[in-house]
């Protein structure tokens, strides 16, 4: 059985890191799906998936490592020849990843307690953001 | 067809990296499913999964170089509003992930031959920890 | 349903990024499905995958982090002691992630328009890959 669903998000950018927990939860409960994966996904290259303990102590601290990795003040390439003002967003992304999967049993995402689906915009904008939410299972 | 299975492990913290890739391919092995994806999960914000060649001097590299981008021995605003010190091991999770997708065929894994599958424990003190296996195949 | 197909790929190493999309694409579409996920995996501890806007620029930005997180040129102990140049190789390669997991729906991949799948050769010299692309779907 393979369900697709989406999530639609508004985000600010310069790192905004959403809680997207509930919704993802949701869609696996309205699944009606016993166990298998669900993968969320973001098309765009601006964007990434991971899990974090989300407190706002713990997400300053990924910024802010985000920030000394690839700094938003700096030339980049990208920015040299298209005019775009997000060289450092699209290299964050790439090292972060679009993609997260997540298996779930007895109808319950299988993550720990202090453990959120955080979705991350990396672009230098508020933008409109639709996430893909495919669940493979029986 | 889905079979979710668990690994326990006793770990130490501080960046052990241990090689998992026996126990999951007997968890495939005893799925007896030919071809698929198993998915290795951490339920937990401090912990990761990777594939490295599993030889003590890659080990120490990659332990050094995640000492240089999350440093153990500066303030983390996760500490301050915590009390934890292990603010640095939340920042390293979600940039390495939780989450890591094999193919098997043939009810093989399709590693190469000096790749291991293994599970980071990013935490500042020894652990039980329980990993998600989830096989999805036929 | 699983259908496991390769990619085979000559490339030049020192961060070789090459566009494996359409490629990818061709795999889904000739597998019939509707739906459902993709895998690509490196057999391999050099090579990683994630997406990136191909431009000549991007790709230049990311290869600079990638630089300056694990550099070409200092000692790594891989280095000291198997005699081999590439211990930034295998840190870049563990930190990247050997594996991407892409949805698709009516047959089509669900990434954006300015997205592609992209292989990283992390390796130090010119190597003939084989990448395992393994579809599951309806």
């Amino acid at each position: 059985m393979v369900i697709t669903e989406e999530i639609q998000l508004h985000t600010q950018g310069h790192t905004d890191i959403q809680d997207i927990t509930v919704q993802v939860a949701q869609a696996v409960a309205e699944s009606e799906l016993e166990a298998g994966i669900v993968t969320i996904f973001c098309p765009g290259s601006t964007g990434a998936l991971t899990t974090i303990e989300y407190e706002s102590g713990a997400l300053e601290d990924l910024r802010q490592v985000l920030d000394e990795i690839a700094p938003p003040d700096r030339p980049y390439r990208h920015h040299l020849r298209w005019g775009d003002d997000n060289g450092h967003s699209h290299v964050r992304a790439a090292l972060l990843g679009p993609s997260l999967t997540v298996p779930f049993a007895q109808g319950l995402l299988t993550l720990g307690k202090w453990q959120q689906i955080v979705f991350l915009d990396l672009d230098t904008r508020s933008r409109s953001r639709r996430l893909v939410v495919q669940i493979l299972g029986d």
